[in-house]
């Protein structure tokens, strides 16, 4: 056990280095600020968060987040962009931590599969364009020769590694889970040969960009805020925060799959809640648990939360030690390595299962992947729960309805359109197959319409059963629904009844004025309800 | 029939004067802009609109929200303000238009009843407030005397009268309907007898503020736009267009629920769009179907559009003739119009229904009310979008899943906890009693985790059984959680039955792998699931 949190710390720590560097780059940040953003945040996740083997620092997602709420603000780089992405982190990090401690968890629930899907997809290709020209060393269509080389030289090294070598490693006599972080640490073992080659030849005097030097020593514990941009940090901090806990949650859901694991979500917010306010007080900037880097962790036999407590030790190790070797990594293979790895994002399995499936969802995925391209990634964010709710609602507006006639002799009701089944003169029995709610209220109302109008074509309708077998709740907005449906049909000579209300839904009913209002009966059943209406018909 | 559309165009276009030009005020707008807005837009609406009795104009929420949205761009009453006021119709009629062709009628189900009705509250507290300093003639704590007793005087008038003036009218041999239209025509005559006063003791020269010269002739049509303002105005005219089509869908709904009309959302859409074009075209402001105006129409005898035509038409008539004495209505008086107005608004009903039936609702209600006080009427849309949608999430997280038992000797199953029922060694029955879908698939694997574990403790469960005759629709995301769910399982030895699944949902799986990897089968019947399983147990 203790073996397995070992070597998985150190594993983590490994892959934090050059993956902390390039994100903060993508965050728009010094690369220290990368690896400041993996010490505290992980120690401070391990104290308070759900999960055993989640690993918290920066996150590509967050990083260009991060970015796109800073960019308007400071000029990257600077002194005050430094504060402001602390600042950023602070403020995420305590609406986490309100919303864990206010039990929000469910906030989770406003982005479904499919639009997180397309989120992810849209940013992925957001980061890896973004990083095209630090790959070619200058801004396309110009490119610098020896940047370029060295950039695309890792680029395809890493695209081959991701191919075979896992296959390699295996041929080797690799188990499966060895061969898999051999294939994780190929971007480490990428950037120090690139380093080795910038170092050998130079090539920092011929024009390719290094990190520059990275300050020795642990970051200091202090908090420099900038008080005239709460207000435009707000916003974008909530947004950033938001995604922070989806993004974590979807891959803490991932190793809960694997590892059995219950998922505490409120307990989940909280860790993330500390892990940024950890990373706000040592000069980082939004931190996130993430999928790839968690997975890692997991393979590489990370039992318990130690294994982070290890990796950032290890980092912090690395900090003070002497940090010269760090000046030099090649900017060019780090933007290489970002790539590489948001590719790996870029998966196509939920667009393929949706476009089978169900249409409306595969729409709501492509749609929320061109906003992040064409708006941004703040807007994307926007669009995604709305277009969650948006396929939500829209199909609340569509409930399925069905008029039920008695299959002959017996005391079952099905819908008439797919089976052949009795029905009385005067009397409708109509089948609500959607809990009513706001989100369907007038459509529910304008279907019994319909169907009164074309019941009372052939004779006239005394009767209206409403069966809420499937009704699983009754909202306000829909109560008084069914209040003004009575009362409509009142006037109109029209009796409303009701069959086979579930237990819960009946109980809140009497609450109301509906039942001592109603113009007709409860029924237990639809059978005594047809037993009773039927002969008077 | 003709008779009434005339009677019910005249006592419209009374109403209409002093109301539109109270409600141009409210919008920061010159008095005049109300009469231009109540002429062109009913007619357009008239032409495309879907209700037949509706009355489209200046409307008391939609002049707040103008004044919200220009407050911030211009001066009141500048002449830059009045080119926006017309841009921002402009911009929210297209808005319209084009949800209406794209049939994005369901939009209006974003908002609960509970939400609108905290919306409609808190905007109404911040509209009266707002008159407050007109009423008095001067800003609290400071007043105008003869401003003051002006104001307040019509202010307890029109109370009386509303308390009152049915009843009188009543008493003295009048049919309710014309005793109704009597009350609707107090603001009018309470105006005119304020403006006899000023003419009277030439109060205008005592400091009582007037409505100023009214322009005569009819407004120009053309639409001076300003080119820098079109992103500013953006967002507002969106909010804007979303609340003129909830305002107007209530007050048709109710005048639908009267008449036995149908509603068609798309073609209200449509009309409200060409209203608010012309509103941009003539000068104006949005406009929106009024609740109040629409009722006063209907008692006073409106059967077809004509009676909307023919109140515009005296509308443009009132302008062609002879103007001055418009421009001696004192505003103290029409500031007290639009506070008896706005309390009209004040309706406590749904929160106290909501109270009795559903606390989360009632919450909803008064959150949103506040909203609208503390932070503006646009963020109050947008908290009440929030608030309807956060409650429908936050009641998906708990779903109702019951653990069903057999009733000894039948074919029937029931919730153990409410029934006692039959259980079987090693099988274990779970009907879900909700949808499912992204916003509960969480919390259901969640639920079913734990009865697993609870089921397990006694002995080990081999089979799940899910019945599903409760569950009307599952979307790509729950889809996912299934197949989750099932690889899950298989791994650990324990097999995952389907059973009464719906036609529809049925149809729809099989167009998705679950159907195929399903470690279990798909049962007609939970009585057929239990004679097959629970003899192996």
């Amino acid at each position: 056990m203790l073996a397995g949190d070992i070597s998985a710390g150190v594993v983590v720590a490994m892959m934090m280095i050059p993956q902390g560097m390039a994100y903060a780059m993508v965050a728009g940040l010094p690369p220290v600020a990368g690896i400041y953003a993996s010490i505290l945040p992980p120690l401070l996740y391990a104290l308070f968060g759900s999960s055993m083997t989640q690993s918290v620092g920066p996150m590509a997602i967050v990083a260009l987040m991060t970015a796109a709420a800073l960019g308007p603000l400071a000029a990257a780089g600077s002194g005050l962009y430094m504060v402001l992405a602390a600042q950023l982190a602070l403020l995420s990090g305590i609406a986490l931590l309100a919303c864990g401690l206010l039990r929000f968890g469910f906030l989770a629930n406003f982005f479904s599969r499919p639009v997180m899907s397309g989120f992810t997809i849209g940013s992925a290709i957001v980061i890896a364009w973004g990083q095209v020209p630090t790959l070619a060393g200058a801004a396309l269509p110009r490119f610098h020769l020896p940047s370029l080389m060295l950039g695309a030289g890792s680029l395809l090294l890493l695209l081959a590694a991701r191919a075979w070598l896992a296959r390699l490693l295996r041929a080797l006599g690799m188990g499966p889970g060895g061969a898999d972080i051999g294939v994780r640490l190929a971007p480490m073992v990428v950037v120090i040969g690139a380093t080795v080659l910038v170092a050998w030849f130079d090539l920092a005097a011929a024009g390719v960009k290094t990190t520059g030097a990275v300050p020795a020593g642990l970051p200091g514990l202090n908090l420099a805020l900038s008080n005239g941009h709460w207000r435009a940090l707000l916003q974008p901090a909530l947004l950033i925060g938001f995604m922070i806990f989806l993004i974590s949650m979807s891959a803490a859901q991932a190793l809960a799959l694997k590892r059995q694991e219950k998922l505490h979500s409120n307990m989940e917010l909280i860790g993330l809640g500390a892990a940024n306010l950890g990373s706000a007080l040592s000069g980082g900037f939004p931190v996130t648990g993430s999928m790839s880097r968690s997975a890692v962790n997991f393979s590489a036999g990370a039992n318990t939360p130690l294994a982070s407590v290890i990796s950032a030790l290890l980092l912090a190790l690395a900090l003070v030690a002497p940090t010269g070797w760090l000046a030099l990594l090649p900017l060019p293979a780090l933007a290489a390595t970002i790539i590489v790895a948001v590719l790996g994002m870029l998966e196509l399995a939920t667009l393929r299962t949706a476009l089978r499936y169900d249409r409306g969802d595969a729409l709501a995925l492509v749609a929320t992947a061109c906003g992040v391209l064409v708006l941004g990634v703040e807007a994307g964010v926007v669009i995604g729960v709305v277009l969650s709710m948006g396929t939500l609602i829209w199909r609340a507006s569509r409930p399925h309805i069905a008029v039920l006639g008695r299959i002959a002799g017996t005391e079952h009701f099905r819908n008439i359109e797919r089976y052949p089944g009795e029905t009385a003169p005067g009397v409708l029995l109509l089948r609500i197959d959607a809990g009513l709610f706001f989100g369907n209220v007038e459509a529910v109302n304008a279907r019994i319409e319909e169907e009164l109008a074309a019941h009372s074509a052939h004779c006239f309708t005394r009767h209206l059963v409403l069966v809420l077998s499937a009704v699983n709740a009754i909202d306000t907005s829909a109560l008084f629904g069914l209040i003004e449906l009575n009362v409509l049909l009142r006037h109109r000579g029209v009796k409303l009844h009701l069959a086979e209300v579930k237990g819960p839904v009946l109980d809140r009913l009497k609450t109301s004025d509906l039942l001592s209002t109603l113009n007709g009966k409860v029924f237990l059943s639809t059978a005594m309800a047809w037993d009773e209406l039927a002969g008077k018909g």
